[in-house]
């Protein structure tokens, strides 16, 4: 048994659940085991007698739930002999790459889009020494180009078209399961690629299925209304959103995540950039905890959903926080109307009177 | 038993050894539980035989080791029927005590110097909802300010001169011998404000005392050259260094940090920005963690007592690293050389090239 109790990475932690062997060397930033964090204001304040409970993603190694799918992913490829790898990315997959290629040893290549990276995970990319190709085009475009170059090139795929990924990332669910006990009566997912989603319902049916749980959630995917194919119900062309994480329009996993939402009983929905953030402001200033724009989603749709009741008193819910809100800086700044404090003298008056007009 | 297996706080972890009773009402973000990760590429680089562990506290809720000692402070300010709180920062400190006051629903007032916070630290005080107090002045007169001011306002002062924070922060020292089954020989820290040495020292004496590990580490505390009063020997007065986070001239925890050196038989050193950005780089490249620059200073001075023979091969040595590198995206970006990728046509045979052109 390993010394290493607490911080064995999710493929040691799940092993007899994950395609890998004896002899596979796990390429692993200790990632996964992020806490499961119980909302105890929100529910005060909006009046419902529910339990949410948010799973913080943005608190693995490079900041979101990405790393999960990528130690699976790069573990495989490290596996199979592979020197390279390469992603279509709107950062957080460019991130996790970059990390876990660093980690391995090997090299990657990231193509992003033109100018719409958010600062953070371009920060990460580049320290972590991937290969950025930037492209005139949007995610989607970076997707298909990928998908041909690795016919003409020696780089594995590491997007979630690569299904060690899926893999990787259900394990966000077995984790839910082992720490509440059950699994959930309702899962709130951001939906971008879809994947995700795709990855948590696979994950839940395991251990359904292996009767670690003896249910499965209602699988709840929202999706911000610029950038909201499952509700138009086909892929859209020019996704816009200041939810940059989930800012596409042709999802890779589109056949599973209508799976994942008709065998659970659950639906898709969409919302607007002014609620996301809404959410997003919520979580930050009534619980102190700050995820990125595109993570609050979750719970935005979560709270839309409780409001109307189409998710009753008495739930218990979880909503994934896909990434940590250190990623998007500026959007947060731009969210705040104190964002340039002014500056009083260092004086003891000044200060005390700066206090007592707050009090 | 609680059902959290894996995510309760470090207050319900280790609660016999905190100053917490049943009915205290505990404010948590699941803080704590930070990966210990050992360095695979590193070691190898410097063709030193040693044994490495990063114990990565930016992967705490508000992305800095601060979380463990803001939930006991604000647990215990609260318990004790305060209505605010206050503190001078450098940023980590003011992100953690705005988060854990949003949690507990109380009000946070932060003192920062004008002009020199990190973008990501100034992002979360705001988003977390703290009334934020800048002051024409450093961090030093900050907290002379904040300890004036705290007898003449109704406010709790959560610096690390609260002795809660200090508590709170020891809980690393137990899950680092909680996680290896033994204390390392060498514990190397980043020394800013000295209370994390002071916090160490404590529970690795505790461990030690109650038997749970047989020895203790030699502390080595590391500072950033242009912010090294320990080593001068008395405070200063114009701190200046890259790594915001240490930069501070007038150490809080002054005595203690001596005490854990002499004790200890452990050492100060100091290093350049340049040595510190250097190891801040290696750890993002040949290992995929990527970590404050005030953080890498462990790493910086860890290296350099290795390479000299000072800490000599067959050891096992623990680097601190304090805070996530999401914190400080500009500084991070100012240190790639590829910062501005240059954008290329999004056609097949273009990504060819710029893939075949690297491999």
């Amino acid at each position: 048994m390993s010394k290493h109790k607490h911080h064995i990475g999710l493929i040691e932690r799940y092993r007899d659940r994950l395609p890998v062997s004896a002899s596979t060397r796990i390429i692993s930033l200790n990632e996964g085991n992020t806490p499961l964090i119980q909302l105890q204001n929100i529910p005060r304040l909006i009046g419902k007698d529910v339990d949410i409970y948010v799973k913080f993603e943005g608190l693995n190694p490079t900041g979101s739930f990405k790393d999960r799918g990528m130690t699976m992913a790069v573990t495989k490829a490290v596996e199979e002999g592979s020197q390279a790898i390469i992603c279509a990315s709107t950062g957080n997959t460019s991130a996790a790459a970059a990390a876990y290629a660093a980690r391995a040893g090997i090299k990657a290549f990231v193509l992003i889009p033109d100018g719409k990276i958010a600062l953070g995970k371009l920060a990460q990319t580049l320290m972590y020494g991937a290969e950025i190709i930037q492209i005139n085009g949007n995610f989607d475009k970076g997707m298909s180009l990928v998908k041909e170059v690795a016919d003409h090139a020696p780089v594995t795929i590491v997007n979630s078209i690569n299904p060690y990924r899926i893999d990787g990332q259900k394990t966000a669910a077995f984790e839910i399961v082992d720490d509440l006990g059950f699994a959930p009566d309702y899962h709130c997912l951001p939906v971008g690629n879809a994947g995700n989603i795709t990855a948590y319902w696979k994950g839940y049916t395991e251990y359904a299925t292996s009767r670690v749980c003896s249910s499965r959630p209602v699988m709840c995917g929202y999706q911000a209304a610029g950038a909201a194919p499952f509700l138009a119900g086909h892929p859209i062309d020019d996704p816009e959103t200041i939810a940059t994480a989930i800012r596409i329009g042709n999802p890779q996993s589109w056949d599973f995540a209508w799976a994942a939402q008709k065998e659970s009983g659950g639906w898709f929905d969409k919302f607007t950039d002014e609620q996301i953030l809404a959410a997003h402001k919520m979580l930050s200033q009534f619980e102190g905890i700050f995820c990125e724009p595109a993570s609050a989603t979750s719970l935005a749709g979560a709270l839309h959903d409780i409001g109307s009741g189409k998710i009753p008193e008495g739930s218990k819910i979880v909503c994934t926080l896909t990434g940590n809100g250190l990623k998007d800086p500026d959007t947060a700044i731009s969210q705040c109307a104190a964002a340039h404090p002014v500056t009083i003298d260092a004086s003891l008056d000044a200060v005390k009177r700066a206090i007592l007009d707050c009090l």
